[in-house]
């Protein structure tokens, strides 16, 4: 039986302003990245989206970035690689209790924003963010850009590396995303991106943007991203696997609780 | 054989900001209070103080404050009961995995400052602390000023009380600090604070600012303080512990290491 | 001929992070208090905001605050004297050069949240709060709730008080609003909304919840509110008032532009 | 009659943080650069520093920076011009507020650590640097890099640019600092560095590292450093200038008062 994993970002709120619709997005995902204060995600939203997860029976990541609130960690920084290491531990740490408290664990890690985007390439960076996470825990998960070096070099150090692919977004030929300042690279149709999924888990494969079928090995499909729709989006593709017989199922094991 | 534990604040630093020599705290104390970024101490400045610790066998403990850099965690805040609840399971949590990274555990939570002195008589706001405590880690102690109402709380609430003296601050005859605002309240002597602190641990009282002899049941003496010389009377209450016999030790234990 | 001023607390995003609907509001209010990045309001929504507000003709003031963000300066603090001085000096420079280089001036200062409610009664807070005014510009004017004793002691002091009453609330047979926590305390209906504003802007009264008129000297209308229609409410009042013949305008005359 | 100013970054603690001895700086100094809260410099802080500069008649400039007081604004950080432009005039502002409530008047703009190294080469960043400065105030002089792009590039604009050179600091025979990642790039003897800034303000010139002489315009000489005497060197440099019969003075003149 094929199945797969899918994952949001949530727990963006901090303290009185609102970002996205978490509730709707538990109801429909099986992995729940969950921001940890630096980008997103004061503790009470932190413990609040966690409690939620858990009672949904959602997996919970540790959505960790750049220390740039005002930024939304989209902002690219260079931090020396002894605090980017210190503060990834801080973040998954933040987080991990704030799951015990809540009857559940921390499974894995995924890097936000600028942060995922430069380790994805850069080694020396990524060598960091791999070394926190065994640090903490090596049973912990990390989530990737399939097709990105960074899977490679996760799995030689010895971690789980866990190669996202995203529902909304064009693919190069190569199997890269398109670049987001290029036209039609973000996807709109809810019905074109839940087939392309459907493909993806059955086939391995996406279409590029030049029509070429090219191979994406992917165990989760990101479904939160910068479409208006985002809910309904998600709502599409898992409507769309499941009817395809799809099981969808965190990629690491049910939820704890 | 009697024993005692001291305890002192440490990482405190900030980023570019010193506070403190932390190093030779280190030397001296059994236990170390590490702050976990709210009131001071980034994560790099958390992680290499508890590394320090690690490496001279001082047990670490969480330091946990309102958010409040600007003002050191010393201004009074009213915080809504679920974000404190929150706030403090996110910086042990943070603490926790840092220790973890390091090759230790967190053993204690002491609340720092305005926290600190607001939840010894504040029994709402400290049961929010004792169940954010519990929710983490019900084997964590919580360090607590002597005396104070606290103690028994939280010990009615199934946490082990660690109640602590304070090296460097003269009593009442009741029992309670000698308010700052007071003159008198801070004791500068070295050689009067070592002895009052043996005095402390040998007989279960100090003496108060009126002569007269009060019970203070102590099972740690905080040697960090407001006095300039904080190193100095630390190192001073130490070598006359030590030297009429008395075990210094973690009320907890030796460190894991 | 009758007139008001309408205001309303804008410019409350931060970073990624939405709040309100500006530009509505900029249509409909003559005064607009724009938060100055210490409770919300980085400084590009500042910017950005104070240029939409010359754009329409509608009159600035500094909406300061207490230093935070994760509290969006709701949560009582206790800040020293020195301290809350230096703050609200500096919120207010930061929003006059951000209206300098849009074009326009700063004309009033008008607190918010937690500072706002607590300088109302409290003397010694308010009297730094206006000694911070003064030193950067006696002429600015501040905005506070009618009623209260700040109004007369901001004028003792020299400074220009403007009463404001708020459309949405309740009134005590005092003059005081009604608190938060009692039922009845916000209205909801736009209807009964700006035919109370009417009559308080004819008359000087308002009709307390027990049926009572109570004298309210207000110079100002504050119709931004937490009801889930801000807008709506606020284009309702605007709508009454001028529909009866009343002068909308800024307190502090036009806007420079 | 020879003249040349003094300029030193001041005003850099946070909250409870010390750093750097400013009173005995300001009694050596003509130009104080303050920090203004984005890498330091809280509003008490800032406001304390200016009130110390006016005492002294020391001339006060706005050291404006990155938003990032974990890093002390040394961390590069990529913004978007808007955010750059409208943090650069919320900084400014802040402090000309705080200048104004202590009775004198912002002179000049000194971008601090990454953004004063980036803007020296980086013409677009410079320029959102420059518009800021512009549309809050065109009088205001920006001090730069002497030898760097910027100082052409701030006079086209229609700034006053002001070069500064460093006292411990090594050139390159191109007249560029040699990096601090080589050998030898700062000077530790008060006694060379002084005879070196009596040559600069003599003759226009230093000494490269190659014994070749380079010319280098300078309006101001920084003497704040990463030397550990950063005191010590300062009143080095200031008594041989004056022993040489140099006029010690803001090159913006006397300080407002």
């Amino acid at each position: 039986m094929l199945r797969i994993d899918l994952n949001s970002d949530l727990g963006e709120h901090y303290g009185s302003w609102r970002m996205g619709d978490d509730e709707s997005m538990l109801e429909t995902v099986t992995s729940a990245n969950i921001a940890c204060g630096f980008h997103a995600g004061d503790p009470k939203t932190a413990f609040t989206t966690v409690m939620s997860a858990v009672a949904r029976g959602v997996t919970v990541g540790a959505h960790v970035a750049y220390p740039d609130l005002a930024g939304f960690g989209r902002r690219p920084m260079t931090l020396p690689a002894d605090e980017l290491e210190a503060d990834v531990i801080y973040q998954i740490g933040a987080l991990q209790a704030l799951a015990a408290a809540a009857g559940t664990q921390v499974r894995y890690v995924k890097p936000h924003g600028a942060l995922y985007n430069s380790i994805a390439f850069n080694e020396a960076e990524a060598a960091t963010v791999i070394s926190a996470i065994k640090r903490v825990n090596p049973e912990l998960a990390l989530v990737c850009l399939a097709g990105s070096p960074l899977v490679e070099q996760a799995r030689a150090a010895g971690l789980r590396a866990v190669p996202e692919a995203f529902a909304d977004r064009a693919y190069e030929p190569t199997g890269a995303l398109v670049s987001r300042s290029e036209p039609g690279a973000v996807l709109h149709e809810p019905e074109l991106v839940s087939a392309r999924m459907l493909q993806l888990v059955q086939h391995g494969t996406v279409t590029a943007r030049d029509g070429s079928t090219v191979a994406v090995e992917a165990e989760s499909i990101c479904v939160h991203g910068d479409s208006p729709d985002a809910v309904g989006m998600a709502r599409a593709v898992r409507a769309r696997l499941l009817e395809a017989g799809v099981e969808l199922t965190s990629f690491s094991g049910p939820a704890l609780q």
